[in-house]
Formats: structure tokens, C-alpha cells, sequence
């Protein structure tokens, strides 16, 4: 995967647990496209505070995905439940069943 | 949903971002049905420390599960994944496409 794409992830599975200030800055860098300085002149901080604050931020989003791990939880459950529709429609109705029965363990 | 099986499920989810010490007393509690006075004995602490200290636990697990969501989450995605297998033997392979496509948004 990605690694952008992958630390947006841990933003959208653990950014709950961010500060506000956290979310700000991260969203700026992520979502806005705004460069350290930019974001530095929005909260009054040098972009080398804002570069310190993002490196940290991703730490503690990693902290908590290699605790809990929801973002591969959920991506192979995806990936499972994509393989369940394909065979819906070539009558593999077994094969399903057992997909989705071991999503329930 | 029974008071105390919610309670474990918030530990299942989230018990990974307690503190060593924290998960021991929980478990003793609820996995090990020990006392408080039990529990005491064997950290030397005392029973209200022990009481005091589930408490904080229980509320940290709660404000994980209002951040995060995942115990909701995961009760509401197994209800339908059980509804999809039934439906599997019943023919309805549109009802349950829709249903795993559901799951995927």
C-alpha cells in the first residue's frame, strides 16, 4: 500500500484520538496540500514545530494501529467480502457461506 | 445488551491501550471473577484502590468506544453478515450482493 495512502488511513481509524491541534495540522498537510510553512503561519509556529508535530502525530497513529490493528483488520475484511460478491454471481453459494463464516469468528 | 458482556467487549476492543497493571485487575475481575479484596492481595493495594481503579479503567474503555466506535461498529456488521448467510440458502443472491456492497461504503 501506499504510504500516504496508508497514513491517511491511521488518520481515518485513530484521528479520533488526536488533539484538535493534532487534527489541524495533519488535515492541513494531508488533506489541504498545505506545505509546513504555510501551516505554520496558520497557528503561529515555524514549519520545523510543524514538521515535529506531524512526525510525532504519525508515530502515535502507528502506536495505536500496531496495538489495535483496525486498519489490516479491515482492509482484509474488505478484500474478503469482495471476494464474496464476485462469487455470489457464479453460484459458488458454499464457498460464500464459508467467507463470510469465518468473518464471524 | 447485557451490562457486563458490553463491558468485556469494550476490553476485547480497546484493552490493548491499557496499562499493564490495568489489564491484570480487569481480568482478575471479569475474566477471573476474583474480589476486590482478592485483587487487593495480590497487587498490595487496597479493595477501594482496586474499585477505584475499574472504574477509571471502565471510563477510559468508554471514551475509547465513544471516540472510535468500533464495538458498535463491529456488533452492527456481524448482524448483517448473519442476515447475508441466511439469505444465501434462501436464494436472494441480489439482497445479499446488497448487503455485502453495504459493507464495503
Amino acid at each position: 500500500m501506499d504510504k500516504r495512502v496508508f497514513e491517511g488511513l491511521l488518520y481515518d481509524f485513530y484521528g479520533e484520538l488526536l488533539t484538535q491541534k493534532q487534527k489541524y495540522i495533519f488535515e492541513g498537510y494531508y488533506m489541504e496540500d498545505l506545505s509546513f510553512q504555510e501551516i505554520g503561519e496558520l497557528y503561529g509556529i515555524t514549519k520545523q514545530a510543524v514538521s515535529d508535530m506531524l512526525k510525532r502525530t504519525l508515530k502515535q497513529l502507528s502506536k495505536y494501529e500496531e496495538k489495535l490493528g483496525y486498519v489490516k483488520r479491515f482492509a482484509e475484511q474488505r478484500e474478503a467480502i469482495e471476494n464474496a460478491i464476485e462469487l455470489i454471481d457464479l453460484g459458488e453459494k458454499d464457498e460464500v457461506k464459508n467467507i463470510l463464516n469465518s468473518l464471524l469468528d
